[in-house]
């Protein structure tokens, strides 16, 4: 058996201050929350528990300082759960920043281990 | 409370065929032997048991295909353990792959959260 390239790559991008607090998994949950305008829609169209998600939304608030997530009420949709203007700013700004370190990998990928 | 920026990120780097099977962990595993010439030496430098450090190099080398590590007797040292050169082959290339990936995303993380 001698040297083959590994096939694939896994890259994992997360953003914090003190502690891990932002990765894919909650803002997934974020953009989910902007979809349905629920929270709880949200985690279990994620498959995740309720108390999982209460977890990791809290401890992201925690570290990030602000809030990203309001609740609402009344209005035509009878109230429910939005994602904060900074909550939206930073899920916009993890993606871009998610997504130039995923093409720098690709890139760096083909060329070393292709 | 608004937004404010994140001042820290945090970027893990996988390789794999069928499961994610070599990261951070193990090239750190794998350059310790080369540098002391013994995996118990490794494990224990990095306060990794035994049998954690046996099973995430059987399941790297299941993934992989080939062997990161092999025995060596007698000589200079009286045997020890010795990187096979498939393995140093791919510690190099990770870390390569990961010094391009870590530099796009401090350019990155510099453009978008600063």
């Amino acid at each position: 058996m001698s040297y083959v390239a590994p096939q694939k790559y896994h890259i994992k991008v997360r953003l914090y201050n003190e502690e891990i607090a932002f990765g894919k998994g909650i803002a997934q949950i974020l953009e989910l929350v902007e979809l349905h305008g629920s929270l709880a829609a949200a985690y279990k169209e994620m498959g995740m528990s309720s108390s999982k998600a209460w977890k990791i939304l809290q401890r992201a608030e925690a570290d990030l300082g602000f809030p990203l997530l309001k609740s609402v009420s009344g209005g035509a949709h009878g109230g429910g759960t939005e994602v904060t203007p900074e909550g939206k700013e930073l899920v916009e700004k993890y993606r871009q920043f998610e997504a130039q370190v995923q093409e720098c990998a690709a890139n760096a990928f083909a060329s070393i281990f292709r």
